[in-house]
């Protein structure tokens, strides 16, 4: 018992070296990362190319030595879906181990006027659809980047203000569809999986990350670890208090720093539709044409989230991603000077203020990366299912 | 070396073990808790035995079996002086190993009004008195309890603003008085010294725990790990923002929960001086006779700063500690409905609101508890040191 746990905590730590390398390793690297034996390595990594998880690219020989043999993720042996819900469309996206796109659909639907059954509709339809196109491979997973509370065992929806839901069945209502019933589905928060790129680029940093979307919400990354809290809910910065008493938000309650900058709250105001760029919404909020005082209000409750945050947290870097990205520039004086204004970490010198290098649709990328996990978390497991499905073929 | 880090390791996980139980551990019990074998165990006992840092209790005999040898923390073999200063008041504390006080005195001095070179030497002659009474006991360590932000290298006060005190080098001062230039002291904020024993009680648990003292400040514990932030400063509730723009805080900053329920400001409010207990100065600042409208706006911003709290670290236990304690009960309903209007956390059920069984007196025996470290962590390292003092005695 005890050494096939060790072997599967082998194996996967191996298999994740290779996925997030950003640049292929040789055995050699690999133990040295790992600080596994070279021999134990060399089994590994055998084993895991027997199991179509991990491929050899061409040798490299440099100097006299024997000539190195990068390793790299397999390509096109597995597919993992993500699937994103937003307001006014759903995507689905099916990737391999290599993170290489496989499908991609979007279908266009006003999420929050349809029923809930027909949203659930268009996302089986959209996934569907993506194992047709992946053909035979096995699906590692199926995660859906949903905005909104998600109950702890990731099949409810408990709340997703942005989307009309309220205590929706999610895993349940998509099971009904016949097609779909042998697939492992989770839901999860869109902004907890949109920062799934960011740890990658950011390894060991202790950093609050906001997204600033339809509504606004975030992660608290410490150390390079993601914060879950008791629920899985941590980082819900969109409803932290900026003004007590102050506008309603979507979500029902008063004065949350969402009611004052989210994309669809600043679209309310400006009596503007969905397909408004950031850029063009400020011009439009800014009466006098003056875009100063529409990046102050923003960036000013902004910054007194951020700074209430950095209290609690002691953390000195925030990066600011989805349409605050863009825009980060622009409103960093204001966010900056309320944050100095307030938080303790600037007694200590200057905090930093970044934006994402948010991939496009990083919650729909962090959904197939976290649909991955089932094979990268115990590859063993993995290898005993497809040998036993093979045997079955 | 490798195996130089494995026994110190090892030797730790047991010493801090035996000083941990709650009741007195035999070395089966040792073993079968810490995950090592009996002979490393019986191996390593007697060394910490020898050492001076265990000590045997008289066997118990039950059933037929060998008797069980209780082992407890060693009496009276070392001291660690733990020393906090408030606003009126200087206090030290030296324990021993079994946390046992070996010598307490206080000093009563207005450390707002006194310079700091003056301050430092009633601190000075505090630590002399108590190594005095320790006599010939070593002395582990000395950790300084202090109402403020402490610069990550434990020497420097940053800002005590309820002290009066700003960028002081309290260490570099108190190793001035040539009486003490041997010893190793470190600062650490009150509030995280205060948690230490709440740690115990509640292995394992998240939770926010906040303080009211002269300020309010608290510290955020994750899975039975106290969260240090960047700086050493997270769980810094008291400067964070209940109301933009409103009262100013001794801090110098506007709004802070800190400016609104610290017994300063309750003090300031009411008119009244030092010494008068939270109950009467409630009683005192209810103009009508009616309490209900002070505790109301101590609940209310406590609830607002908690609630704010809880949606970026999804945690759902509140423990209430320092004067907050004793009023606990008669806040709570109102601290309850507010975070219930704004804690995403109460959608999941209901939030957790205790007060701490605080002993007397928390931070100073949290900071005696931080100055024994250097033995718990090290013993090993411990050991050599006092073998080398003896052999040049």
């Amino acid at each position: 018992m005890q050494s096939t746990h060790l072997r599967e905590h082998n194996l996967s730590t191996i298999l994740r070296a290779v996925v997030s390398s950003p640049s292929p390793l040789s055995r050699a690297a690999l133990a040295k990362q790992t600080r596994l034996t070279k021999p134990t390595v060399s089994k590994l990594v055998e084993e895991l190319i027997g199991a179509h998880l991990i491929q050899e690219d061409a040798p490299v020989r440099s100097g006299a030595g024997r000539p190195m043999v990068p390793l790299l993720p397999a390509m096109d042996t597995l597919a993992a879906i993500g699937i994103e819900v937003a307001a006014d469309h759903v995507v689905c996206l099916a990737v391999d181990l290599a993170g290489r796109t496989l499908s991609r659909r979007t279908e266009y639907v006003s999420v929050t006027s349809a029923t809930t059954e027909d949203a659930i509709s268009c996302c089986a339809r959209l996934m569907d659809q993506a194992r047709g196109e992946v053909g035979h491979l096995p699906i590692a997973g199926v995660v859906a980047a949903i905005p909104g509370r998600i109950a702890p065992d990731g099949d409810h929806v408990l709340s997703a203000p942005n989307l009309g839901w309220d205590r929706v069945p999610f895993v349940s209502l998509l099971r009904e569809h016949p097609a779909l019933a042998d697939l492992s589905v989770r839901a999860q928060n869109d902004n907890r999986l949109s920062v799934l790129t960011e740890l990658d680029q950011r390894p060991g940093e202790s950093f609050i990350y906001i997204r600033g979307y339809t509504g606004v919400g975030g992660a608290v990354v410490i150390d390079g670890e993601l914060l879950d809290g008791v629920h899985g809910w941590a980082g819900e910065f969109g409803h932290t208090v900026v003004q007590p008493g102050g506008d309603r938000c979507l979500c029902g309650r008063r004065g949350c720093l969402e009611a004052y900058i989210s994309y669809h709250s600043l679209r309310e105001r400006a009596g503007l539709g969905d397909d408004v760029l950031i850029d063009d919404l400020i011009d439009a909020l800014a009466r006098s044409g003056d875009r100063a005082e529409v990046i102050g209000t923003i960036g000013r409750s902004l910054g007194l989230a951020v700074a209430n945050a950095m209290n609690v947290l002691d953390v000195s870097t925030v990066v600011l991603s989805g349409y605050l990205a863009p825009i980060a520039e622009e409103i960093s004086p204001v966010v900056r000077e309320t944050v100095d204004r307030h938080a303790l970490a600037a007694e200590a010198g200057p905090i930093t203020l970044e934006r994402s290098d948010d991939l496009e649709d990083p919650a729909l990328r962090g959904a197939a990366r976290a649909a991955l996990q089932p094979v990268l978390s115990a590859p063993g497991r993995w290898i005993e299912r497809a040998a036993r499905s093979h045997m079955d073929a």
